[in-house]
């Protein structure tokens, strides 16, 4: 029996609002297949001859790394042009930085920006590749395909049907409004809970499309994690919420996941963090550290879904221009 | 047939004052060979084995990322030294640095630096290859070379009897002290204009050797452009200028690149810029974006141009010592 | 004859303290062998497909790039966290930083740091192989190593037996403590001198251990230099001695290595300096630049050295996870 692959139809990867089901089973399978590839000390080649520039407009540990090891892994050629570096400090505007780097020669382009909607915009002017590591309130695809691919190598039920509660200021959150898109089309139910004021209006948060999508608001924790099979919890993002909402110590005390409320979730369930952890704020150093806590895997398992995800935009390059030279 | 091919006679490159028509024009024809070997996807090993270490200590985007690209395509292991992770911060003095790199088996130093003769310092302590890329109001030697480049391809009647505008803070910029050199070794005919602030005496500013160039200067932009074949826009340098001239608003009203000022021009005339441009004040954004501009066949064209200049000058290495121990 | 070679019983390389005489003789050859090996342009496979990741947490030039190329002649892929764009500043610990290192599925840690022991609080957590690239005042263990290669490579009656002074700000300096455990253990007499306020109580310094071994401390330089084989130099570091002591100018008038000082010492004594060298402090230029300076030998003896080390560390790589997926 022969199984057809069809092109990737998407030329970058923006946001997790346009992915499918099915689109979203073919990013977790192939990470299955990077996933073994990595323990097989594989030397993979999707993306050889390939140039990868990141471009990271904002400080990151393992984002930027994780890239860098997933670009490796597949064979590109990756180099970074870190804002400190680079002309953006002399004034330029992004379309025009974006321009240059495709003149040079990029192929695919890993970015995280201040501001929302920086990575469409950088698109627009991108004949290759953007891959959006983040930008602003507004979204981290990667992270959410990281969290869901993390669920459902860890939940022994699955993912459809499961119930997950995300703890923190969702209203600020990328990785929260990217893990809504991906959790609800997975078939799972979400309880979104914070403080009243970081909570969102969620058909606006989302977009109209989302109105019948299986996802609720709660201020009362309680509520939030009776039964829930996973907890996500979030970093308080002060640059982001611009000093609305309680204090750390406030939170920590109403919000902060410590034991006693991980009692009303599943006795199974499972709890992440996007990182880097705050102990003591947003989740106890007893359950960061704990049995239950899957934030090493979230991070393992970012590479090969990294890999997945970079192998399938490459594989559907079309006619994009590689040739660094104009003339 | 055979050609016999000289040795490439220098062994850094710190400025285009020494180099001869017939070596521009080696560079030229080995930059196509390049391109070619870009565009083929071929890998080349002219450098392999060689370590290119990049010394920036002024921020860049496209000259970094443009060496980074030549030096790894053709097969170098390229390393970043960048200043705030460096010994200049400790107040270890240039020539130090230099000896340390060479001691620790650096083959090709790429170097930038605010001050004008950095890179021919640097080049007394250096035993392998020095390119300068950008040494103050200087020299900007690959710069002038893929300008030269760019025109060569984009100048239907070619580089030898051209005219050439250049526009801007001529005296701080060493864009136009080395292209100024290598246009009119090529042939062109070269205006140089600005407000009289930012004009050279050019006999002091190119030096003795070239009062008989072909360069005129005038603080009238419509004298500058009449009939030209190319016009080039540079950057106001506020970093260099001190404070000299008229600010952006008026340089902008007074010599900012605009239609109305292309129209003098002839009617092919091809606009550059070595970017990153400021749009709105040197040059407007309906022409940096336009059909006459050739300021991404620049970025593109820099890649090529400095693969052959790395190229000539490794095949020249002679005894340049390559071993990192000491013994 | 077959020579069985032992597997190399240490994972980390956190301290010297720990390595005895026939384990740094091991180290030395090893040099050796890789100092042949880059002379001869051959391309080794000890770290073929291992991630080495340098966290450097002060600024550096010789060492990061050092051990950079070191890991890349080795066939190691080599990764750069720099702290400015890392969770560090978001506040993430150092145990977590590590822990996500290991996740992302690195294998060795190199690492600098402000804090004293922070190695070792690194390597509990880390599955992999850390290596210590300087942490506080208290151990460097590689430049004591590559200290040493040269001291072997440059007295011609060899380091047993050998007089080594080293002068400066003892008390802060981690090179001083290192080399102070390595050049005893390998037989050398040391004399550590500078102001009372920088000299160590060296049983506290050193530990109970190294009371029997065989250091002096003086305030007197004439008395350190007298007859000496060697003559090691410090920069003194503001950063660590917190304003105790004499000030930069008093320094170099009562303790800076001048030629008049250096006639005391034999007339074959070399003189050595982990640099960046701040000369006419510490030491005058015509020394650090002349004849007897071993300077430049030093820092390229850091490559074959640092080369020794990693390939020592990964040979015993034993069950280490080398995995980056975790589920």
């Amino acid at each position: 029996m022969t199984v057809a692959v069809l092109p990737w139809p998407h030329r970058h990867l923006l946001d997790v609002e346009g992915l499918r089901a099915g689109e979203l089973e073919r990013v977790m399978v192939l990470a299955d297949e990077m996933s073994f590839s990595l323990r097989a000390g594989a030397r993979r080649t999707d993306l050889a001859g390939r140039r990868l520039v990141t471009l990271f407009a904002e400080p990151s540990t393992r984002t930027r790394l994780s890239f860098d090891m997933a670009a490796r892994s597949l064979g590109a050629e990756v180099f970074h042009l870190d804002p400190p570096m680079s002309s953006l400090v002399k004034g330029e505007s992004l379309p025009d930085t974006v321009r240059t780097l495709a003149a040079l020669g990029a192929d695919v382009l890993v970015m995280r920006h201040r501001r929302g909607g920086a990575a469409d915009l950088a698109a627009r002017y991108f004949p290759g590749h953007v891959v959006n590591a983040g930008d602003g309130c507004r979204a981290h695809p990667t992270q959410a395909l990281l969290d869901l691919y993390t669920l459902r190598r860890r939940l022994p039920r699955g993912v459809a049907g499961a119930r997950v509660a995300i703890l923190g200021d969702i209203l600020h959150s990328r990785v929260a409004r990217s893990n809504a898109w991906t959790l609800t089309a997975a078939g799972a139910d979400v309880t979104l809970c914070g403080p009243p004021e970081w909570l969102p209006d969620v058909a606006r948060w989302l977009g109209a499309a989302a109105s019948p999508r299986a996802i609720r608001t709660t201020t009362r924790v309680e509520e939030a994690l009776a039964d829930v099979d996973a907890v996500m919890t979030l970093r308080i993002q002060r640059e982001r919420s611009g000093g609305v909402g309680p204090s750390s110590h406030e939170y920590a005390q109403r919000y902060g996941l410590t034991s006693a409320r991980l009692a009303m979730a599943r006795s199974d369930a499972v709890v992440l963090h996007p990182g880097p952890v705050n102990e003591g704020v947003e989740i106890s150093r007893e359950i960061s550290s704990g049995q239950r806590s899957v934030i090493l895997d979230q991070v393992a398992n970012g590479v090969p879904v990294r890999m997945a995800v970079l192998s399938l935009l490459a594989g559907n390059e079309g006619d994009a221009p590689r040739s660094p030279t104009a003339g």
